[in-house]
């Protein structure tokens, strides 16, 4: 995962490694996790750290904007800094936040929930999106009496030690339970739980195949009924990680479309625009269950991140913020295969195209045309992500990706130039 | 855990009752977690929600207030909506969040830690205490390729797999690398490590005991130091859970009065004074370990809850707040030692002043004399806890104890009645 550097820069970088020497010292290896631009496959102009956030624009430290199409890596589904989720969350934190208890918000967001996720009787709620992925398994556990959980290969689930792809600090047991198959091949969730006969509690998976540095794949509708199916045969829970896709594909649940209902959801992300929450939802058959366990943090019953939160989902149901960012995702996809085109260079668009993830097939191991597409997009004010799903939010317009287009041709003229030098 | 019923109470619960109505038709069970007033040995007039906070003072949603001594569960550590913290997180919350990556407030509030946690050599931030943990397990595993990890038995390290509490929907696998020795008994330490000779990665312990439903134990300095020469000699890491005592013994580190370094410490609770945000601290021997882990959040890198968490620990040592803590708990235990004996029962005051326990010897396992002390004082407006310690915060002062006070001697009538029935 080689950094490819930008030899022609125009970006300032002078606060950023100002703050990049300070870190180094006192954190390790000067950042960690999903945020660090070191190690991760982006070109050197990438800036570290940010300042300023509002709409669908980002300042980095330097003073210098973009069109965002990461969206704080999904949170942001309105837009950053939007004026109706800030009011209320304004408004909360100067009545209540962290309590002994919690709020009446905490009711009134479940409550929204279940009258908008089709799938839900009940909710809970969390911090992390991995709290939500690991309650849905503690609970399916809880309610089976069993063991294992069948997951997709390659699929990211959170960065627990049952579910992180990195496996340093990792013990075998953590994942002795963990049963890897493979997205849309049925038979391999069949084999899966013809071995472990008796001891599947739960199927967990994302609606579509969104892993990093490979096409996305939506699900075959037969596959998720045969999953449904499979599950309602050998009495397993159905769970369906939403943290990155809730609320951008279909408000009632992503697997709505396909009429495939799972026993739990887990969201986090976009729930609170951009305020620290995360949900499980499940059925009533599940209730029970939820009793037997014991899952709690200091800050799940803050009031504060459910009154964003409830802002949040009202806000995207009332103003079909789904289908402007199908628009606007609409508009990218057609703007950036017909630059395709023109440039001569071949591109691969998958995904549903409200988290668009725009891959070369051309490309080495070290993205070579990725990382100068979006380091020169950059430079043309875009900020663009190589080889990670990208999220567009209702604060996209048709002008700003317009200026995303803008930025995306000198990211193809860079990919024509860095063929033309192998 | 039967809820003793208060007969006379004169507080109103018909917004609270109606809350809990809902709240049963869309959480399971009504509520879950630490948070959860029923089956949680509390007696029938404690509130289930909260509407509102200032200082040292909490409102239900019937519009009671009490002057509180719980404190969140720990995280109010200078009062509730502190003005200093509360206008640091307006400000950030009006530049920048939840971004693509963080910003410069992850280096200044590494830097305060570095400068504040005499062991600190390096900090990194997440979301939950049990993060925190965790991630202190996970490097502790990868610096020695080991996997055991010593814990007290009845420790709490927070609620995920490997360290609820409670063991429904918990596989053994979760549990095989947890080792449970005795707080305050070494040789119940070198016994284990001589036990799993090669494989203890790790031994994990708060800075006193603070389990509920007994009396609080300080930390022995000989056993504290025999902990440290233990990990010493046999290559393990020693963790310190600081999740509940954090920023309220000693902001230099609760084990520092006893001259004893971790190698690891885990923060949360009091660190954001009610935001949500947890740290892990380290020496820079584990440096490299961090570097070869993978643990993030969608919201581990937000700039609100770091601002607040600049803000409360500048504040925390600017001002002092521990000696006000101390001066206060002092006051509220001698006042407590007081009144027992004034009113004939025998009471067990335990643990640092700071984080009061107050139990009953004479008991029983349904705590009614617990429940009718904390049960009769919260009608005379204070919010005390039965089994689980509390929290004084620097918002309490003399006169908001001596309110407590009064609170407490209406309590411990009712303990004298309750006795006088057996």
């Amino acid at each position: 995962m080689t950094s490819v550097t930008t030899t022609s820069s125009t970006l300032t970088r002078v606060q950023d490694r100002a703050l990049r020497d300070r870190a180094a010292t006192v954190i390790p290896g000067g950042m960690y996790g999903h945020v660090n631009v070191v190690g991760w496959s982006l070109p050197s102009n990438y800036p570290q750290f940010f300042s300023r956030s509002e709409g669908d624009r980002l300042w980095d430290v330097d003073g210098q904007s973009y069109v965002d199409m990461l969206c704080s890596w999904g949170p942001i589904l309105l837009g950053y800094a939007d004026p109706t989720v800030d009011a209320a969350a304004r408004e909360q934190a100067q009545q209540l936040d962290a309590a002994n208890g919690t709020s009446a918000r905490m009711v009134e967001l479940a409550e929204l929930l279940v009258d908008t996720v089709s799938a839900a009787d009940w909710a809970m709620f969390a911090k992390n999106g991995n709290d939500a992925t690991t309650t849905c398994c503690t609970i399916a556990r809880a309610a089976t009496g069993r063991r294992k959980i069948l997951k997709a290969k390659a699929a990211y689930h959170g960065a627990s030690p049952a579910f992180t792809p990195v496996l340093g600090g990792i013990t075998p047991e953590d994942r002795a339970n963990l049963i890897e198959v493979t997205y849309n091949d049925i038979a391999s969730f069949e084999a899966a739980a013809a071995e472990h006969d008796g001891d599947v509690a739960a199927v967990i998976l994302t609606p579509f195949q969104h892993d990093g540095h490979v096409d996305q794949e939506l699900a075959d509708p037969a596959f998720a009924r045969a999953v449904r199916e499979l599950c309602d045969r050998i009495g397993a829970v159905l769970i369906l990680d939403e943290v990155r896709t809730g609320f951008r594909l279909d408000i009632r649940g992503s697997w709505e479309p396909l009429g495939v209902r799972p026993d739990l959801s887990a969201f986090s992300k976009a729930l609170g625009n951009g305020h620290a929450i995360s949900a499980v939802t499940g059925t009533d058959a599940l209730r029970d269950a939820v009793g037997s366990i014991f899952v709690t943090g200091s800050f799940w019953y803050s009031a504060v991140s459910m009154a964003a939160a409830i802002a949040t989902i009202t806000k995207a149901r009332d103003t079909d913020v789904i289908e402007t960012m199908r628009l606007r995702g609409e508009q990218l996809r057609a703007g950036i295969a017909t630059q395709a085109a023109t440039h001569g260079v071949a591109v691969s668009q998958t995904g549903p195209v409200q988290l668009p993830l725009i891959l070369f097939p051309d490309d080495d191991e070290d993205l070579t045309l990725g990382q100068a597409f979006v380091g020169a997009a950059l430079e043309g004010g875009a900020y663009l992500h190589p080889w990670h799903n990208m999220f567009l939010s209702g604060a996209h317009t048709e002008e700003s990706i317009n200026q995303v287009l803008a930025a995306t041709d000198l990211g193809f003229t860079a990919v024509r130039r860095a063929l033309e030098r192998r």
